[in-house]
């Protein structure tokens, strides 16, 4: 294996990054090294590329150089001394909420939220790259049913799946309104079809990612740029006057987390997913949680490994078709065309996926009717 | 309106039942008349039929005559004094638990076990009839995009659904082996279809029933007649080695039980719905129960009226066609021919569907496309 | 029986209340009549005696007069005719949300936030009389080894239940911050350290409120007026690092929500209960709520009868002695006295117990050590 | 540090076990060594020492000669070169379940019953030695405020703990029947007691354990040797006639089962921790499972570190005090006489705890006030 690779790499604390030759990683010994098959685009990888404010201050000048890159399907082609669970040819996506395993959280079972846990392309390099290295803790075997142009978004469809499960499960038969229609709002949309939620509102601004959720089994999809619709009075209309079971807020906006605790009913459910771009959002506490009986549930990453045995069910037995939200396929070195994309406003896209090896390009775009 | 009406009385303690003129009920003060439209034969109407001992020793003959049937879509033509949420005119089907308000049960949620409850049916007259009596507090008005022959069904709709999501409604992404070919076991199927259940195992004896649950959305069906497989192994092979995840036993029988303990995964739900023909049942309390750390949840009715809630839900919404289980509409005169079907063996029927009147019998078998 | 009694009516939109004869009221067909033994009172019953402006946008000038009052112990001397569950001689309590069996919320269980529910005392008359009627839907057996002054404050004890126990019951061997120090804080703390909480911070403004806490069972209190005190870094250092599983926020201040928010540690529930004196609320949402994976709990009223059953088995076992919150007893007719010390700032009081019969009040005050 | 030890090491395949000079055990790189400051006698220890059919199919004499003993606190003396959470000094105990990382147990969150999983003191050596070395995964450091005669048994406290809670942890003011008075069952009742369960009913055989019982918080001691008393009738008659909410199996006999099911309420949990002695135990599916709509746990191990975090939290605050439960402290090199007080019959102990060092148990003596 020659021991240099492409990669995409931010260089300097401003927007942009740059495609360079680097050393292959060498993996610690509780860590593997993985040939990168797939790998596809995140809004914290935008915000990264794009270097805003929160990128500065998470990630910080010093850290540079760094490779980008956090969702991944590969293949195991190196494994550190210590290693046990994961062997070289194993097909493998990986959480990239690296727990520690001595924080409380991890020890109560919610690793997902551990006050020491490190971000893959965040805390260090990721995977918008040829190789690259992660804890053998955090490996997840894909099933061989999954092709990498999809199981590399499973990290973000167990976001999708962890908002909307919530921390109770219980879904089955109930209705629910999504705010938002980036791709985790879309692979909710999936999910929820797919789980028996039974009256499905998805609120967003794209017509073009509004087409796809409904392509994914939405009932009803709500522009916001359509002023001639009251969305509060529309899914009461829809759901007995009562309002929607469970909210899904992955927006973040002020004005989205108002409105969902207006449409959520008594009682309800209310998915927290989104991050708002201010400090501070001001909340109708005694009407909007006190009287209304609801329930919050901050979702923050997924649970680990538990909505991964999900999406991998999910998607190995068909019961979700993800492929209209995986809308560009792109080699790797095309990057900053798949960040135009990513970025576009409005939306023109789904999910952008890269390759760093053209003969894995061609596969994917033959499986995805895409030639 | 006629005080009088045709019913299935039971006369006799004995197998049979009378088609008669029977006064029409009087409600009593917070109880409703409802106009039957459709209703349909349950297996405790069987056992009342056939006059079993557990018919001898629950009813007793000293409660006859009495008029058989729990399962029921109806209009409401008469409200008691008391009444105040169900008007003249609600298109209505009934939870068949009548639930004492004052038992510990009902007074912390749990009001389908109250110590004190009654059967609509069993511990007074039911509706095989042209009209029937029932309290108000437990009718149930339906969505009128649910047509009668089908909204009959909610009822035992409602055990599956109780049975599929148990105590903690945790489904979607999971697998699941449903034991029974009944009506209940062939809804439970549908649902899991519905709520995003990925492998689901159905074990029957029935060839017909099993067809009715590969069109319900089973992925796999086995037959406890076909010697040539280890049903056990053949889980295990589909789901990682590990076992299902819920196993639901519809059937009650020790060689189920105890196959269901053995194919359900360590840290599993099993759900116990089947009523054994047996006071005894040898399980394996170690190996089954205790070391495999597995839960059972006993499922007795369903819990009103969250499964209501959610079966109306799913049958509204699409998300769930019966229509495959509704084999068999017969004019409620014909009763005999449908305990006969009902009784069937092997089992050659899905749901059997009574109508009181020809007019509804026959625009339910447009509806159904059995014309 | 006489047909008048007195009673503490609000007569006029402006603050005060008045002690005047009216009539027995005499109970609808299924309500009942209960001779009040002991009353308590409440913020809501302060609110309405002051007549700010949630009385008066909430119970309107127009209902005037009206009884105050909606905590209570007493027997019921008559039933109306369609009344089974409760009798003549009955020692009652009463849930004052008197639930619609129709709402969508009470037929999904949960009762205490029904649409259309109607409240004692606010949407009706209330219990600071001699004689009041109820619903017989909503009254509660007490247990005879409950005496009417602690029967009485079952109703707040049962909110402290369940904004302790949450949605999730999940609190033994956990450690718990409960923001203020009104009767329904002490209630919680009492119950806090019944259910095993490990380390109990509560967090208060009166000075004799908090030994009250104290004495109820709280490991740390700490005063807002101490300024010498980081009451974030104080649960830190006391939760090894983490902060508090559990938050109670009985003030609904924004900053006692903003601390509350700090205090909590990643993966906790926080429990809704305090009401805002302001619309809207400014809300840390990312780092308070998504990132930390925080569940947020509306707590209105309490479950029914969940709570009520918890609360009555502790107060009948032993479990926890409320009786260093009861602090003052008084004849019904000195209720100005008894506003005056609930209204005191800083707070000098924990429940005031009002008796309507004179000799109930020197029995209570015998059994309470108080003569 | 010497290179050998003495250590308890089960050498023959036949009742006993000897006192032997053995080597210390090298720790791997991913695990520790521990300086053995207190140890105790499980049950299971108790099997492999009279080396019962159990023993001989478990463990097999293949493996032998092996250090008996799981029950531990001691001192890191060592680490290994991968370990990063423990630190040579720190005070700990261990989870005795060696979970294997990538069982799909462990990855969902039940680390305790993973197919993979390892036992200490039975699949490998064990501590009843001066030193033993333990995976740095199932290390607990343990609160200094706990000395080592009680961290030593937080393990089967663990079980208990988990016992009483069961997966929903919802017990606060419900009821309780433990069956048994083994040390498990003692400390059950003690964090009953701790937990505000209202009545605590223990039935056993020995009345030096019930006594015990009652010390720790039991309501109602039942003898099984007193025929005088129909214990279902007792529960009942303590429960308003319902049953307990919550029964306790820690026996496994068949006749502590069968009344189990009866003594439970309709709606209650059932936690099945007892090991039956026989491969099948006869049960009452109909009515004491699905009739009475019961759900029944599996209790196996203790949740991973949930239950650590619990009885640490119980422990250290002096919310549950144990030592009457701690009966017997003896030097290691009397662990005959150890087995002896453990299998007696009629049992006259409660926990038998050891030490390797005689300062240790000089030391733990004097803090009992047992000098």
């Amino acid at each position: 294996m020659s021991r240099t690779m492409k990669a995409v790499v931010k260089t300097r604390p401003e927007p942009g990054a740059e495609w360079r030759e680097v050393p292959v990683p060498i993996p610690r010994p509780d860590w593997v090294l993985v040939r990168v098959r797939a790998t596809s685009v995140c809004g914290t990888d935008v915000h990264i590329f794009g270097w805003n404010r929160w990128a500065e201050s998470r990630i910080g000048r010093d850290r540079l150089p760094q490779i980008l890159g956090h969702e991944v399907a590969g293949e195991v082609v190196e494994t550190g001394a210590q290693c046990s669970r994961i062997s070289v040819g194993d097909y493998i996506s990986a959480e990239t909420h690296i727990y520690h395993p001595g924080d409380l959280q991890a020890m109560l079972g919610q690793r997902h939220i551990g006050e020491r846990m490190k971000i893959v392309g965040v805390d260090h390099d990721g995977c918008f790259a040829e190789y690259f290295a992660v804890p053998e803790s955090v490996c997840w075997v894909n099933d061989p049913a999954i092709p990498p142009e999809l199981a590399t978004v499973q990290e973000p469809m167990g976001n999708a799946c962890y908002a909307l499960l919530g921390e109770d499960c219980d879904v089955t038969g109930k209705t629910v309104a999504i705010f938002g229609d980036g791709p985790t709002a879309l692979f909710a949309t999936g999910i929820a079809r797919a789980a028996g939620l039974t009256s499905i509102f998805v609120i967003g601004a794209s017509p073009y990612a509004l087409e796809i959720a409904r392509r994914m089994g939405a009932d009803h999809t709500l522009s916001i740029s359509d002023t001639t619709v009251d969305r509060v009075q529309f899914v009461r209309d829809h759901t007995g006057g009562y309002g929607a079971d469970i909210v899904l807020d992955m927006v973040g906006a002020p004005q989205a987390i108002k409105e969902g605790l207006e449409i959520i009913r008594k009682g309800g459910r209310f998915s927290a997913f989104g991050v708002s771009g201010s400090a501070s959002v001001p909340i109708d506490y005694n009407n909007g949680i006190v009287f209304k009986g609801i329930q919050i549930h901050g979702i923050s990453g997924r649970r680990i490994f538990d909505t991964w045995y999900r999406v991998r069910n999910l998607l190995a037995s068909g019961r979700v078709d993800i492929r209209p939200i995986v809308t560009h396929l792109l080699p790797l070195d095309r990057f900053a065309e798949g960040f135009d994309i990513a970025m576009g406003n409005p939306r023109q896209c789904g999910k952008v996926v890269l390759f760093p090896d053209a003969a894995e390009l061609s596969d994917a775009r033959r499986r995805m009717g895409m030639v």
